[in-house]
């Protein structure tokens, strides 16, 4: 039991973090106090919070600390792109156990920073705690452009899009486990979707003119898990063409077609978003500056995910495992 | 190693957190969607975040779970407090362990509600992850009232004040950890001002109404570390009178009157706060609804603070263990 004093050394250790950055345009008081001071804006303001913990989203031997500090923040900038956003602000709580070096502070400040300054995010503070596991927890405030785009939104006949390729991430770290082998230039790509994944800012933002306003969320967990939160929110039902999902060269070549961690696995971060029908996934793509592909629609019915194409018969793993409430079936 | 699947049964933890919650006069969208959204205001914003780490802060066979809800939001508001703000919405974070059963969860729940509606705070969203310990980390966003209290204000001849009385909630720590003994109602104040302390949102309120605005910052770490951060910040020195500290009466009667604790034990959450000489404690007291205590002043100088008063002189402890960066001399 360690009383909670803090050591002015976890002072320093957040005065690094923030040395260097120069203010945001909106921070009237940045690090060092009790709270940090945002200007108001005239914006509806968004505000959500993730965690990366040691052991249980990565393993410090195999994730570099500059990718870590970059993909702890992106995650939660996934979250403001999700809704259309533009982030303001962020803050940062670290739970630092023995055994990490000034060297791992430095190098997990860079790429937090790293992915502050591309997406004008201003680090306004921090607190650090001891812990048994590394863990950094992030809360990101921004603001809706546009109109925000929620999950409640989905109606039936809208067709469902994703942006980018779905599994890489999945796939990466498995590869990073030793559970799926890979070499070369695909190894390198996998991983890289896993250990530094893009927060799809832009393309939010240019979702959020839409009108009307599509339903949208990050692919953070899964499509299938992602899917299910749109389809109760919005109190429908959706159909997947399995031979739509967008598979990455790499990806076919590492899991011989299997389209399974597509279907089920995380943190790819892409977004899917409902739009009324009548759009191509080419005029999509040039509006978002990303490629969009169309992968089925919104149907009427409460949460079910029908599965069709022929991909689906392929799958290796049953469709049907880890889903307590949703019942997907399988169609040729 | 878990991939980082968030389960169904987590999103319904997040849900029951929020069930029953009213949304705050500021909701646009609460929990259940990529962000929360809230209204914009007029006022400048603040941004805080702090945790609370089993083993670290807290065990939990000693720290009922109704009360850790409660103390892991008011940890946060008392950043708020100390900056004079209002608090408007809060997201939570919490790392899951296995071992914890529903109705640990339920009391941590009816804690951080019964702080959130005290406090007029919403709680708009949440992430759960599982971890080998449990964690509670909360980031609220507030807003300032009248001019916010920095850290960076204390003038040489400032009269330093605190409110309420100092040590409570260290000696409360150690007699839970069985190393100071204490029985009937000295014991029950004591751990009550550990277990469950007040944000003092009211009193930072007042203060923000004062011109010039006064310094200010919660008492989380300690007087002596505490006061530190205000010297460092604006560039000052202060002289504290030992033998004007207050001290409760369970406290005295509990340690013989060594002030040691008071002086260095943490989390009390009084406000510590450095105004223009002139004010007495009693107009302060009346001001604030709460008691108030003069206990020395800011002097020129870089950082030291000087001890004054004959219990300075008593202290069991040596005053000067685990200050690396202030030089405090004893003076009778």
């Amino acid at each position: 039991m360690t009383f909670p004093k803090k050591q002015l050394g976890e002072f320093q250790l957040i005065a690094r973090l923030c040395a260097g950055l120069g203010p945001g345009p909106r921070t009237i008081l940045g690090p060092g106090d009790d709270c940090a001071i945002l200007a108001s804006g005239r914006r509806p303001l968004l505000l959500t919070i993730d965690s990366m913990v040691e052991d249980v989203h990565f393993r410090i031997p195999w994730f570099p600390a500059k990718a870590l500090g970059y993909k702890a923040l992106t995650v939660n900038l996934s979250d403001i792109a999700a809704m259309g956003g533009q982030p303001v602000a962020c803050v940062v709580n670290l739970a630092i156990r023995n055994g990490l070096e000034a060297v791992f502070f430095d190098q997990l400040y860079r790429g937090l920073r790293t992915a502050a300054s591309a997406s004008q995010t201003a680090i306004v503070g921090g607190n650090i705690t001891r812990a048994r596991v590394f863990a950094i927890t992030i809360a990101v405030v921004g603001e809706t452009r546009g109109v925000a785009l929620r999950r409640d939104s989905a109606r039936a006949g809208d067709d469902i899009f994703v942006t980018g390729t779905l599994g890489d991430a999945a796939a990466g770290l498995r590869i990073l486990e030793g559970r799926l082998r890979a070499h070369g230039q695909a190894r390198r790509f996998l991983v890289k979707r896993f250990v530094e994944p893009a927060a799809r800012l832009a393309a939010g933002k240019c979702l959020s003119v839409i009108r009307p306003a599509p339903a949208a969320i990050d692919i953070s967990d899964g499509l299938l898990q992602d899917l299910a939160h749109i389809l109760e929110r919005s109190g429908v039902a959706a159909e997947i063409n399995c031979d739509a999902i967008p598979l990455s060269p790499a990806y076919r070549a590492v899991t011989a077609g299997d389209i399974d961690l597509a279907l089920r696995g995380g943190e790819d971060y892409e977004l899917l978003f409902c739009t009324r029908p009548g759009t191509s996934e080419a005029a999509l793509s040039r509006r978002l500056g990303l490629a969009v592909r169309r992968i089925g629609r919104i149907v009427k019915g409460r949460g079910t995910i029908e599965l069709v194409g022929r991909r689906g018969l392929r799958a290796k793993t049953p469709l049907l495992s880890g889903f307590d409430q949703l019942r997907s079936r399988k169609r040729g």
